[in-house]
């Protein structure tokens, strides 16, 4: 009998401590209960304030209104990942990751970034891409330039609530436009050149931003557009920003953009390739040597570097090989730490992943700035 | 003719740095270049104090000289992980890592396990699994016991050498026996008893400490006895040790069997079964549903729990969810940072993955005694 007591109020408790915890931390505390479990908008919390916290309706993550349609459209995930994370980093210049919280883009629908990505046409008038050409040659037809559209809006707290305080758009901007010719037949290539990438970049950037000042909520608030040129379907690295223009509130027209130099390379590069630092080919080659060599078995190393204003600015390393036990991972992952300190170039931050075929065994890491690289070795039991 | 001779220079200056990189711990500095070479021996340096030093020869691991016989024979990756880390776990106790390098076994070979491995008979008779009897009824056949063997050898630096100082051997045996009554046939199983495992593993543990005796090199040093009953190829943990004997240098019987108290579970817990800890699974089922329903799309939440002694001593939670863009890994990835911290048990280490079918995006830990989890998003460029 007192057992069931005890039963009953240990759910009881439960039940309000699930409730409590509920809220991460809770902005809109309405004190109706029913109601205010609707309404209700929470945080994310902060890892580290290279991030933005993100915003939970209702219990749930806000997600994009477009949600997906990058991951639909994309055959190279790099392009997908690199967009996103520089877009991120554009946004933390304007936006501080300290006043601004991040919401998934609440402005644009799938409906209208899948028109808005289409063709221009009878059936679609908002299509930001050119009329469909009646020349199939891959040099005189007209391509399609602009792949991806990724809305980002920043809020600020006034009381409890969140307000929209600023907006970041990225456009990517195909380098190469892949196309068939019939349904089911080969896949060609229109190359599109830098200068073409820019202008056209910039012509739709133009567009796109008379179309957010038309919306309502649009209208009074910052907004930074930024191009990106999209990396070619086999490329191993994503592309590059190249460009942003920070249009303060009511500016409906682009007057300034301001240049990125920022360019991405794997590691090691071909031999026709010219990299931008002999240095730090010469730092990787001879980690990769060191590590290569560690088993009999050989070990797969390659890289992803990125270079902003010409400088090593981040570094993915990924190692793949075979491992016959758990302590063939824990001698390899320490040797690679101390090889990664002796070898790879200071300051950018670094990361290196060990795999197998059986997934990732282990990883290390080095931030920027920071000396020493940190290792986690992936336990199971 | 400047520039050539700079070059020249400075691919010697590589070669030399490469050289003295190349030994990350010298220990034996033969003045004889070439020979020295030949005869080189390095540890692989630390991460932390928790792992041992391993050792390199000739600027390669010194792998096992039964190196992936395990591998080759086990079909359940959780048992060959489990009982490594978990034998290593042992040496911690025996061999203090500061003190002692751990060595891949060498001096039992590939060879020599796969005969030890095998059933007694003419053609193999230093088989340390019962004859095959004429019954294949699975409750009167004579099961195969013994699944793996496992030799650490562990090391004490003399001057610029190292000594075998001490081992650990761990034998893995069958809960479960599969075999097949034909070539092409069906699989039958066997079940092993906990008592059956028990006893067949110590009669075999001593057989296998006459013979490490019987080598001249392993007459006179500590040697660890380890017994770990195998989990079933379906179980989605590994199985746990049970008992261990350490036999002090000359000793060829094992006197003493210490009883190791240490079992693992996957959460959630399947409904028949009896938990060790209640408060554990509500914390965990707290994590589970506050995570679960983050996003619109469900995410799968699954954890490996070893407990010794009773209690928590470590835990793997594995996420696994789709995700539609990086700033949605970036927000999950914040979220559960902060329910972990708020639900899941208080000292126990604790790592979590979070994964998507690309692989693995970010993941969460926090060791034995620490307050917070540190996240690391996964990159690319």
């Amino acid at each position: 009998m007192l057992k069931k007591i005890i039963l009953g109020i240990s759910i009881i408790l439960t039940g309000v401590m699930l409730a409590a915890c509920g809220s991460v931390d809770n902005l809109s505390s309405d004190t109706n209960s029913s109601s205010g479990s609707k309404s209700k908008t929470q945080l994310t919390g902060q890892t580290n304030s290279g991030y933005y916290q993100g915003v939970i309706k209702n219990g749930r993550y806000q997600t994009s209104k477009s949600r997906g349609v990058s991951v639909q459209q994309e055959s190279n995930q790099f392009n997908i990942k690199g967009f996103e994370n520089g877009l991120l980093n554009i946004s933390k210049n304007q936006f501080s990751t300290k006043e601004y919280i991040f919401q998934e883009g609440q402005y644009l629908s799938t409906k209208q970034v899948e028109a808005w990505l289409g063709r221009k046409s009878k059936s679609n008038p908002t299509g930001l891409n050119p009329k469909k050409s009646k020349s199939t040659n891959p040099k005189t037809r007209t391509p399609v330039y602009l792949s991806q559209i990724n809305e980002q809006d920043y809020m600020t707290r006034t009381g409890k609530s969140l307000k929209l305080s600023g907006m970041t758009v990225g456009l990517a901007i195909n380098s190469v436009d892949y196309y068939k010719k019939t349904q089911y037949g080969p896949t060609f290539e229109t190359d599109i050149s830098n200068m073409e990438v820019s202008q056209h970049g910039k012509e739709i950037a133009n567009q796109v931003l008379q179309r957010l000042r038309s919306k309502k909520a649009l209208k009074n608030i910052p907004i930074v557009i930024a191009l990106y040129k999209q990396a070619s379907d086999d490329s191993l690295v994503g592309g590059n920003f190249f460009t942003y223009s920070v249009n303060k509130q009511g500016a409906s027209k682009i007057n300034k953009w301001t240049a990125i130099k920022q360019k991405n390379y794997v590691f090691p590069l071909q031999s026709s390739q010219k990299g931008p630092s002999q240095n730090d080919e010469d730092a990787f080659a001879n980690f990769k040597s060191e590590t290569q060599s560690f088993f009999p078995n050989l070990s797969g190393v390659t890289a992803q570097a990125q270079y902003t204003n010409g400088s090593l600015s981040g570094m993915n390393i990924n190692i793949t090989t075979q491992f016959y036990s758990q302590t063939e991972i824990i001698s390899f992952t320490q040797y690679i730490q101390t090889a990664a300190q002796k070898y790879l170039p200071a300051n950018a931050p670094i990361d290196i992943t060990v795999q197998s075929t059986e997934g990732i065994q282990s990883f290390l890491s080095r931030k920027a700035n920071e000396k020493k690289f940190s290792a986690h070795i992936f336990n199971s039991y």
